[in-house]
């Protein structure tokens, strides 16, 4: 934005709106419903703001659901520097936090500082699940891949050799947020197993979906 | 969605969500701001909503923001059906309002009526321009390749044969939603031509685009 007279504040701003571009290259392991190809973060997180107008209702607390949108549009933005850390890789969670908390200061630090405060507590207030807001939020960031590996008949379970009852652990807190869609979510689990694209682990059967409450 | 036991209305919530997927796979005539691809209408609606969100001190008149932003997480979902029409491409202007009419009745009609009104209602305001939200989340429509002309040396417009001139023409209502956003991308278009990567067109010079208040 060298070649731009404006405020240093929207420089600023512009400046943000660039760099964010890049989100759009940060691919995840889910591939999209038909298989295609892996999906990118920022269509994710445009899919999970979709999700949430439609979805809304099943939230297990009342909320604002213009925060919900908003900490959806920002939770993946750190990724830009960190990477995606695949939900079932152990060994990439143990420095997710650090290497995220690096990433927040240098994106976020880019907009004017009271913008700055404000993405930054909407990505702390998603990553602390402790509000309704915060908890349907992460509920969908779990619902939605949960979706796409059904669509995609396991692709990305099958290449990471994830079985159901890691699926089961990894997403249970779909219940926390969004109660009607962790019934769902069970049902897709309980469904893959039985078309055989999820193997259903050290248990055996689709037992650990069912047994969860 | 067949394999789910829920209500009628979650089947069909969930059957849109899997639908609206395919908004990934609709390719723009932008490319991202490094020229490694073309940019898709989901990764580009997800980046027009954190541009509401980053910039929304400028629109015109005061704005609903969760409206502004709804709008445009929803505003291109009518080309999983009709396609992208490329601003340029006056020829296929001229079916558009029909193609997307079309689009928007089998898409939005996969929701429960409710839901269905409603979103259709943002995408009829969004096409209206007739509220300040809608002439603000216009304007960052138009913004939004710009930048991405720009930051990629003009790739899209050199591909299409775009000259300045119809660039200022098919984007001066940035104006109508956001003034100084306008004033940046003047200068942007005059930087372009300057710098060789935008052709002035018939009128040479950057003329028109420094004419136009």
């Amino acid at each position: 934005m060298d070649a731009v007279a404006a405020s240093e504040r929207l420089r600023r701003q512009l400046a943000f709106v660039v760099e964010i571009d890049k989100l759009k290259q940060v691919l995840r392991q889910t591939v999209l419903m038909d298989a295609s190809r892996q999906e990118n973060s920022a269509e994710h997180s445009w899919h999970l703001a979709m999700m949430a107008l439609v979805l809304a209702e099943y939230a297990r607390a009342p909320v604002d659901l213009a925060r919900v949108v908003k900490m959806l549009l920002v939770h993946d933005i750190v990724e830009i520097d960190a990477g995606d850390t695949f939900v079932y890789d152990d060994q990439a969670y143990l420095d997710k936090a650090q290497r995220e908390q690096q990433a927040a200061n240098r994106l976020f630090g880019l907009l004017p500082p009271d913008q700055a405060a404000e993405v930054r507590a909407l990505w702390e207030e998603f990553e602390a699940r402790a509000t309704p807001e915060a908890a349907f939020a992460a509920a969908l960031d779990r619902f939605h891949p949960l979706l796409h590996n059904y669509f995609s008949r396991g692709v990305a379970w099958q290449r990471h050799g994830v079985t159901a009852d890691r699926v089961v652990e990894r997403n249970r807190h779909i219940a926390d947020g969004a109660p009607a869609l962790w019934e769902v979510a069970r049902q897709l689990i309980d469904q893959a197993v039985a078309q055989g694209f999820l193997p259903p682990g050290p248990g055996g059967g689709a037992q650990p979906a069912r047994s969860d409450g």
